[in-house]
């Protein structure tokens, strides 16, 4: 991009949104630059802070114009790179942040419209506001915002019950690649009136357009929690436990997180205050979470059922159930802390995979294997959403190894977990999406088909490739 | 389409699928041609009935070298007109029947994975083989298609609970305009490696891809289900006791449907063996269904503390639980009824819309008042998926009047129920679809913005425009 263009686009953006929502000084610009564990640093000449949809609107009309390349960011918590500017590649920072509104809050209806800044923890609060759940459940949730959850289909702990982000969306705002507004509010629960163009900027990661609002699904509030905190010996007996706390409960189980023991063994060394919730250490744990409408004990006694059956069946060693509020939370706080408190224990080798649910307990025991095999020594703590057969494959170095030197084989590392993955037909991107992190690795996991269609969507909605460029899927 | 190259078209499609497989004696035909109210009466070269998605391909190829438009077919039960080929235009109708394979079910995973022939009903019996549910509702179930149930993305009696068509499809097999297969029989539950392309053959009609094949969400099967038939005295109390079973029983109220008294009174008329299931006549009633996963009472006992709240605040008149599958089979059997016995009352004008569930009472006094003021003497019968903000507002012809001079107002009345819709923000075609019937209207109450972004998926996926030509969307 040519200078003068380049400062044609900011003197019309401080002219559309202000000037000292032109921010170009370096201290200011920091925390938009850096990916929160630091392995994206990036560079921009400005980032912009619009406050209203229409400022979005003028920002990306005058990007057109001048070629500028652009990249939208939430609360700048992506994992995979999708938020950050490359350096030296001239990309102006969007950031949605000022569009935080809570627009309405429609009890009687079950939705919420929201502006893209909002962060999840708002709209959770605006929803128990009015004694309703909106469901969507991530650990950064009070720093994560609505439009990156929408732009990355976020999935979390409660995708069991309540799907993803995308199963919670009605209706959407977007600003489209040439500047016009997409005017999709609806609050409808069924609309079959003509293609669902949401579809198209949900998950799409920024690069199809810029999501400035959303209406959302909102769901009764549950009145009743009941967790347990479950020792057993591997995936298998946990996918054993949780068809039986479905078929118990149904839909009603929210939550059921699988852990490997030496990942509990992290949090219970490195997170303040963490106790083991079991007498005795077992291989694997499983956090199951039931929910009920009712608060007349009616998901403790379901959660308990199901646990007395899996215990006589011998598919369950040891389970506890919280007898508290707080006991619960204790529980969850193990489970959330577990991506954490890997730092502790050195370099750490990330993979956000998924396999079909049944085929879960294979692919664990043959990807523990192969990285055993292949790195040994290495520590492989896997965790994760079983019942959406989402799991982080993350391996710990070896213990007192050179973790640059482990880092330094992260793509091996990728290969050998990825390679088993692929052979149940899993995703390689199962929650985190792709941004700049993946996306030379999915044009190679996925059909020469389906990768010439998402470049013609590409073309087709962001012909002058504006938007996000590179990430995701690299233009023709 | 010249006649030489529908020739050359034949020819090879009768190379491809086998000369038996091109049907052309009208007898054999009609079944095909003629939709079931019998309000679209078709016209066709030739019914191709493929075997496999090789030869669905195949097709798809010569027609896009012969530049032949294509119709996909299922079960014939949609109400839109968009199965039926329309008259002297050459259209051939690809029907999907032959491929009716159950491919696999998988009950651990909680998938099954369909061709798009299968018929609804096979599904659910394939789900109940291994204890499992398929949720999809809907009164013409024995015999619609899979894949004119998702390329309709089907709503039906059970979207409150469960979602609609949409929300129950984890992977698509697909033939592109070009012959091409899109090969994404994913079982993942959560997948974000890319843009979800199956998207965009969900709920498109046909028009930018023939769906071959389906990996559907299963879900745990519910032991116990407990229906209920209350009379009430409007909507706004139906709204009321709806607060109340999701209150009391979240998303396991699996049913909450509405319908005017006029509309029961129908049922209760022409239905063989009906009978009025509460002491009195009511203005309006609901039937509404709770289900649980336990075998326990715990849903008959939700269900009957919503209503004894609801009865306790004056919202309910009267209110009879089920004491029998049996008897629930028959408050069913009067919902799903509905429709079929207006016949009976002579001509009738119909109406598939939603609004958002909180203005549904609003909607429902606005439009009959709208009705009742330009025709009088008609007679309003709506009901629906009052979770949903769904009705179908369908309207009877005044005693004893002449039926054809009522339904040549069809455009007239529509536009009265339509104006009310739109001051809502509804949706003019909630889930029966656009098709060809409400082509035009589509493309008067959208947004311009949204009418070219659709126009502009159809000539990115299917620029020869052989796909369902002029359903939904006129191409350019």
């Amino acid at each position: 991009m040519a200078d003068d263009s380049l400062s044609a686009f900011l003197a019309g953006a401080a002219a559309a949104i202000g000037a000292r929502h032109v921010v170009t000084d370096p201290a200011d610009q920091a925390r938009h630059l850096v990916e929160w564990r630091g392995l994206y640093r990036g560079e921009t000449p400005a980032v912009l802070r619009p406050g209203t949809t229409a400022e979005v609107a003028e920002i990306v009309r005058l990007a057109a114009a001048t070629r500028t390349p652009l990249v939208p960011q939430g609360g700048n918590t992506g994992l995979v790179g999708g938020q950050i500017p490359v350096p030296g590649a001239g990309e102006v920072v969007v950031s949605l942040e000022r569009l935080d509104r809570i627009r309405a809050v429609d009890a009687a209806g079950y939705t919420v419209t929201v502006e893209a800044g909002a962060t999840l923890e708002a709209v959770h609060a605006a929803a128990e506001a009015v004694d309703r759940l909106f469901p969507l459940t991530l650990a950064s949730q009070g720093s994560c915002r609505i439009g990156g959850n929408v732009s990355t289909n976020a999935g979390g702990t409660a995708v069991l019950s309540y799907g993803n982000t995308r199963d919670l969306v009605l209706g959407l705002e977007v600003v489209l690649a040439d500047g016009r507004v997409l005017n999709g509010l609806r609050r409808l629960r069924k609309d079959n009136a003509g293609y669902d163009l949401k579809q198209l900027f949900i998950g799409t990661e920024g690069t199809l357009g810029i999501v400035t609002a959303a209406v959302l699904k909102l769901l009764p509030r549950p009145r009743e929690v009941a967790v347990a905190f479950v020792g057993l010996d591997g995936p298998a007996e946990a996918l054993a436990l949780l068809a039986r706390a479905r078929d118990e409960a149904g839909s009603s189980v929210t939550g059921f997180e699988v852990m490997a023991g030496g990942a509990v063994a992290f949090a219970l060394r490195h997170l303040a205050g963490a106790r083991r919730p079991t007498a005795a250490d077992h291989p694997w744990y499983v956090l199951v979470e039931i929910s009920s409408g009712a608060a007349d004990g009616t998901a403790r006694r379901l959660l308990e059922t199901a646990l007395a059956e899996a215990i006589e069946a011998g598919e369950v060693a040891d389970a506890v159930v919280a007898s508290s509020l707080g006991q619960a939370a204790e529980f969850w706080r193990l489970r959330h802390g577990l991506s954490e408190v890997q730092r502790h224990e050195g370099a750490s080798i990330k993979h956000d995979v998924s396999v079909p649910l049944a085929d879960l307990p294979a692919f664990l025991v043959e990807a523990e294997a192969a990285v055993r095999a292949a790195f040994p020594g290495c520590r492989p703590v896997p965790f994760g959403h079983m019942g959406d057969g989402n799991i982080h494959f993350n391996v710990s170095q070896p213990i007192g190894a050179d973790g640059a030197a482990f880092l330094a084989r992260w793509d091996e590392m990728n290969a050998v977990v990825h390679a088993v993955v692929r052979r149940y037909d899993g995703s390689v991107a199962a929650e985190h999406g792709v941004g700049r992190l993946k996306r030379d690795l999915l044009a190679e996991t996925r059909d020469p088909v389906e990768i010439e269609l998402m470049r013609r969507l590409k073309t087709t909605l962001d012909p002058l490739g504006i938007l996000n460029p590179g990430r995701v899927i690299q233009a023709p």
